[in-house]
């Protein structure tokens, strides 16, 4: 694998900070005392001065809280020695709102849901516990509920790229906060691609564990038996510290798993590691017209060709069908369980379209759902002798994006569009990790989704970086909307 | 461990044969020359005759195919050797009535239900390749609905050892084969209880192994996510030998799973080795005023702890509120998801009681199902820490019986009591074995329940040998309802 560097691209968007907010980059400037956490948060306050209500976060911590957190960091730092002890001193994140932090609100999107929490995810106190400083909580689509991310009560987020193209969801605001350089890494959730899709649409890695392994207890759920806590960071390696650093069992809740139940199937990738992967048949391969991301894809095949990948075309009908069931199953009833009678008794707080779906879930049977767990059960044995003919299965992230106003029109044909290549994950307990894969003519990003059973983590971050770094069909390694870029 | 022998009592129960059906019994006849298939299965015929219609059967093989399959045994014993390959050859056994043998009628103990099966349990097919002679299809609760064995409607059975009292159920008439030497073993299915309650209340052995193991592929499911085919034998060791000869794993069925998934936390017990066992505080014992079962299970403990066990009072309470689980909650749509559609179209061919239970499951809602589901992972969550303290817990298999009219008169409520000790086995996905523990004043037997984390079965049966032969307490050792006594 040939060695990535950081180059500054012509760019001036983040202000005063020299390099980008890569967990390696400010690491490196912390270790040489270039910068310190106080200089991060300072340009950092004053970054978000400038930019305003851009739509990407719903909650900031007061100026005075970051400065503070800043000082005591270093103050801790001045009396111990820093590293080991707190891998992610220093560096800044921020939180989709519908994680708990005690003592803030939590809006789950919605105005008028505002609770302030009295725990904090276990997840967060994590990051905390390991130095890391929380920037504030991120737009979303109400309730976690979409994958385009403006289906929101607060300001509408639009793409890091094009003002008129969605930024993708549920995730909208953690994925543009690292896009754009204001944290390091944000957390987001993922039930059914919350994690990927908005990765996909901004230029940045999303990593979406295995289910149970970051304890989602203290989030307004949306899918209790689905939901993970997703990671977006710039760079894959990145999302790998973060994700060791943040993963603990959490014997209080009942869908935490231990880390190595069931055992991994795959080790940790080695560069020149031969692998094989599998893609959809051409003929299951859906673009929506979008000739570009299917031109990209493609590339992207080759590179892991070239990277000795073994390619097989595989049966892409299951995961279709798992898709449907996320879709048109009763996983929705769950949704309802979480929030239903916050939206019986509030539906003027409600987004209309997010009102549409849940409202009907009430009316789901017992029966309905029992037997969609049967089909899912199905699905997954049906699913399960592909993995021992391949490593991992390789998707577009999706296949097309769409403009505000097309998806404002359709919302939820176009919303379904974007789940084809994402869906069906949790519901079959695979793991995920979505990359950047190069530019559209017309200038916005498009990735690919590498998929694989639980517990491949480790396999997909190191087999990411190297994706990104033998990947020469793509002329652009600019990290996220920042203005740097990756050197090979 | 002292070694068992066997002695005949002075009843003459079971004619011409002069052996108990235990299957090493048999096997030690077999190899001596002593009896062959073709005897056993003459004596066996003979015997079906005098005892005529009993309620033991729904449906028996024609004795003409009871022969020719005798004869085709000993032909293919003659032309190659027997044993390693055929373990269970010229073995009798029955099967309840909701499994499927290809071109056999099954009728879930409804005569309007009836259909001729097209596909044979793999369980059951796996028995008839090692050997085994299928006898025929026993009588139960309707649908697999219930623990009092005579919600059918064929002939109500009655217990092995009274006339006006219940056999147990749902599996009443494969225990009733079973305990009074018409088969060597039987095979049931075992949602809350069914296939323990029959065997505590007829002075047999019931294996409950984990779920999943032994495939429930073509069976009328009670619940599809619960069920598991469970073993009926005069003793534990029988009970494991049929078990390891049954199970191999299915993959076209979505619940089936391999032997070591998860890995068994005990290994297999050896004669004198310590162990720790758990029984509920006294005040959440509960006996319905039935004091001779009461001392009976406190002789056991005495005998356990004898056994080099270390007896620990435990917190019954979760255990409780997964019986409340199972009979209160959304289960029941599951039995509608199997059956619903020919209740209401045929109310007339269910049993009263089972259509009442049954026919209100269709209302139950997705949400309900869901809520269920995370509420027996937060009591799974809750009990894990215990299986770290204790090896196994020990309980009576039911606090007492009743007789037929108690049950006819307040079938709902008595019903329930049977499950105390049943219900939440396997929702909180653990196995069980229900073994003799002598007889009350009354001359009607009594049973505990030896329940442990799943894949224990090995442990289990060992355990349950090795206690039958130390409970010194019993007076009784005798097999089932059978002519024969386990000897010291």
């Amino acid at each position: 694998m040939r060695q990535l560097g950081i180059r500054k691209l012509g760019m001036k968007k983040l202000r005063n900070l020299g390099v980008p907010l890569t967990v390696s980059s400010l690491q490196q400037q912390y270790r040489a005392g270039e910068l310190s956490p106080q200089t991060v948060v300072e340009a950092l306050i004053a970054e978000l001065k400038v930019r305003g209500d851009d739509g990407i976060w719903i909650y900031r911590l007061p100026e005075d809280d970051l400065r503070s957190r800043a000082r005591a960091l270093e103050k801790a730092a001045e009396e111990k020695t820093t590293g080991q002890t707190h891998p992610l001193w220093g560096i800044p994140f921020s939180i989709k709102d519908c994680i708990d932090v005690a003592g803030l609100p939590t809006s789950a999107g919605s105005p008028g849901f505002v609770y302030t929490a009295t725990h904090t995810n276990p997840v967060v106190q994590n990051l905390l516990d390991a130095g890391a400083i929380l920037i504030g909580k991120t737009n979303l689509d109400q309730f976690a509920t979409g994958l385009v991310g403006i289906r929101t009560g607060y300001t509408v987020p639009h793409n890091a790229f094009s003002k008129s193209h969605i930024p993708g969801g549920s995730s909208s605001g953690s994925a543009l906060s690292v896009a754009v350089g204001l944290v390091s890494f944000a957390l987001g959730t993922d039930t059914g691609g919350s994690g990927r899709v908005p990765a996909g649409f901004n230029n940045i890695v999303g990593l979406k564990p295995t289910k149970g392994l970051l304890s989602t207890a203290h989030t307004v759920e949306a899918c209790k038996t689905l939901d993970c806590i997703s990671i977006f960071a710039l760079t894959a390696e990145d999302t790998q510290t973060i994700f060791e650093t943040a993963q603990s069992y959490d014997p209080t809740h009942p869908f935490s798993r231990p880390m190595s139940e069931p055992p991994p199937r795959l080790g940790t990738y080695q560069p020149k590691q031969a692998f094989r992967f599998g893609v959809p048949q051409p003929a299951q391969r859906e673009f929506f017209g979008n000739m570009d991301v299917e031109g990209l894809y493609e590339r992207a095949i080759a590179t892991l060709i070239e990277m000795s990948g073994i390619c097989q075309e595989i049966d892409y009908g299951p995961f279709l069908k798992a898709n449907e069931l996320l879709f048109n199953g009763p996983w929705v009833a769950e949704r309802y369980a979480s929030v239903g009678s916050f939206i019986e008794a509030a539906p003027e707080s409600v987004f209309p379209t997010t009102y549409e779906i849940l409202s009907k879930a009430g009316k789901i049977t017992a029966v309905e759902a029992f037997e969609g767990l049967y089909a899912v059960e199905v699905l997954k044995r049906k699913s399960q002798p592909l993995w021992d003919e391949i490593d991992f299965l390789v998707v577009p992230t999706t296949g097309t994006i769409y403009r505000i106003d097309e998806v404002e029109a359709e919302p939820l044909r176009l919303n379904a569009n974007l789940g084809y290549y994402t869906n069906f994950v949790n519901l079959l307990d695979l793991c995920a990790i979505a990359l950047p894969n190069g530019f559209q003519t017309n200038g916005l990003p498009s990735g690919i989704t590498l998929i694989a059973p639980p517990h491949s983590e480790s396999y997909l971050t190191k087999l990411g970086m190297a994706f990104r770094a033998n990947h020469r069909g793509s002329a652009e390694y600019r990290l996220g909307a920042t203005a740097f870029a990756l050197t090979l």
